[in-house]
């Protein structure tokens, strides 16, 4: 875990704002007057930040409204006993730039960002409601699973050595090395904490107990966890969200935003994809049969089969990367295609694997997710619960005989 | 290969020395002065470096002698045309002390680094020659596998997420991240050139052209090619040497120096292991049977066993490496050993494929080898080639056939 001993100091000029504050505040930027119209004393905010660690203001004026979002340097969950360094949030926002530029309009917009204040303002999204939420009460999404497929495709891969020129890759990679609090959250609560006995851990007791010990007895499970972890640690292959869960997306029936990507480091592709096909499974897992779990259950693959369209389409395009040059293919035209079908399968087992970590640890690690959750007879709970966490463990230990998506939901 | 069009600066305080300067510049140093002992009057310097890159100069005083090298703005071998930053002085600095920390005694000491200057004055080595020049000759160094095993094993295991917190790790990662025109050089040089009619190739011809249009038509041994970049550029397991060739290495008959490493970087461990393989392959391949060839072709094994026996001590020793948390053991004590095996298994498959790269690269791209050079007889050079390609192409495509180096061995 995090160490508690760790002290945070603050810059001089941050101090964390309240709903009177952050008027002020943003009654000295001359852009966001403008944007939100008539006067400071005509605006109303509110804090509405449920997240985790930050605190999140919607702010109204006559003319539109804007959301502030600002880091403190503690988990709000826990209180300042935990730490947590401000600088996520300018990873956070150097991550929505460098996504709207590949995937624009499938991020908020930006307005302004405030380093010492660790602050960024950003577009007020409505009438959208957080997917996970969304999906919690049954609503069906048409756009979503294509919308999210193509953010993927866009933002990997032109954020990796298949679009980008060694310098410029490993330049932007030093601006997110230091985001290291932020991954050693997931090091530590993903692949670690899930597979022994750590004290936050929490599980639907006592009707999980036993698969939870036997995960933590299961040598062959716990291997290919920390030799995804050290894909996680290693391999760097494009900037990551790093923490694409359904949380971490708004929607409308036609809109789809991916905001909070303050996790983003550089890393395997497949974690990003499978972290979010992980949540999808696991909203299908929550439900009773007959609710959308079979709409649910087809986004899956509404997902992978997008990813793999767009980015196929971004492979066929001329590119300037440092893999895959393309006099390498004078000689030998079949190798454009071969190694795009090796790259897809790599990324597609990873992601896999990296989606049955996400399941587990939502399960048996320190944080949940409200699908489960929501679930209020625990004997049912905890028995959906179990199906995830097997068909999680199959996903980890069999992805390599996986061949395509189809065969994956064969498996749910 | 690098854009001829970069220009270079070089900073103010830079001038590349000569024999007579080298001794001023040493003589204001007190430290150097009293080592060399004597006053400068009394010194000698000369010029040696026979390297591509780099002013090399031999400096003997009274009491001893000390070694000055210096980077040049441009590859020495081309000249000016081809500009490369001096920074790689500072990079090769930083990994002689790194790896010093670790194989103390596998390296030479550093007297003395000046970053304006691109200069380092380390440890003269005599009576060392270097490793190539006596493999060529005949001469068999009994200590000098084993010694490269180890010092494998404690550079790259210590600078890794199994010794290594991930903060340190990255800060020391991104320590190396700016070292883009080195990489750029193995980039082009061992995975692009050798697999498309590059400028700059060259092979023995006629003898060998049918086999370099067959490598370049090979879908197959490219796309394993373009796999083993993809790792090299994005798997940052360890601090590597980068060019760990037989010709990096200074040896006595008891006494073993790493030198030269410059192209410092975060890679993939197998790639330094390899690169040292592949070594040994072309010095067996290049020989007459009879000559030291069969002393020759038992050092692999030497190399690889010394290092797996190096990589389990240190495995097993108390250590606080992010992978592999000794609190996953105490539920399922069987991980740590099937741990390690797949660690190893890993880095051999790896080691293998990046072999293969090496031997192609030497034989059929622009930098070749003294090995097969010093062959006269044009038919006799390009059978021995011939064969060492074929063994290279077998490595990198058969990489995950060959569980033992014994194996390895039965296919030369």
């Amino acid at each position: 875990m995090m160490s508690a001993k760790l002290k945070l100091t603050t810059p001089d000029k941050y101090t964390a704002l309240n709903p009177q504050t952050v008027c002020t505040y943003l009654g000295c930027l001359q852009a966001l007057k403008g944007l939100l119209g008539g006067t400071t004393s005509e605006w109303t905010a509110k804090e509405v930040g449920d997240g985790n660690l930050n605190l999140v203001f919607i702010v109204e004026g006559p003319k539109s409204a804007v959301v502030v979002k600002q880091a403190l340097p503690y988990v709000r969950m826990v209180g300042d006993s935990w730490p947590l360094p401000l600088d996520r949030a300018y990873y956070e926002y150097y991550a929505l730039v460098e996504q709207g530029q590949h995937a624009s309009g499938f991020v908020p917009e930006i307005y302004h960002h405030d380093h010492d204040m660790a602050l960024t303002v950003m577009e007020y999204l409505s009438p959208h409601i957080i997917l996970r939420k969304g999906l919690i009460q049954g609503i069906c999404y048409p756009q979503m699973a294509k919308h999210i497929g193509k953010f993927l495709a866009h933002t990997l891969f032109n954020t990796s050595d298949l679009a980008l020129d060694p310098v410029t890759k490993r330049k932007k990679m030093a601006q997110y090395l230091t985001n290291t609090a932020m991954c050693k959250i997931s090091e530590d609560l993903i692949f670690d904490e899930p597979y022994y006995a750590a004290p936050m851990n929490r599980h639907t007791a006592p009707q999980l107990d036993d698969i939870a010990l036997k995960f933590r007895q299961d040598t062959a499970l716990k291997l290919a966890v920390q030799e995804l972890k050290n894909k996680f640690l290693n391999n760097a292959e494009a900037l990551l969200h790093g923490d694409l869960h359904t949380g971490s997306v708004m929607v409308t029936q036609n809109d789809t935003r991916v905001i909070d990507p303050e996790f983003a480091f550089f890393g395997p592709m497949g974690f990003d994809i499978g972290a979010f096909l992980a949540n999808l499974f696991m909203a299908y897992f929550s439900k009773e049969p007959g609710e959308n779990s079979q709409w649910i259950l087809k986004q899956p693959q509404i997902v992978w089969d997008t990813f793999v369209e767009e980015f196929t389409v971004l492979w066929n395009s001329p590119k300037n990367g440092e893999l895959y040059n393309s006099r390498l293919y004078v000689d030998a035209p079949a190798l454009k295609e071969a190694a795009l079908k090796a790259r897809l399968e790599s990324i597609f087992g990873d992601a896999l694997g990296f989606a049955g970590c996400k399941i587990i640890r939502r399960i048996l690690g320190l944080a949940h997710v409200e699908d489960f959750e929501s679930i209020e007879n625990k004997d049912v709970r905890a028995m959906r619960e179990r199906k995830a966490l097997e068909f999680g463990r199959r996903l980890i230990l069999e992805r390599s005989n996986f061949k395509t998506i189809v065969d994956v939901l064969k498996a749910v």
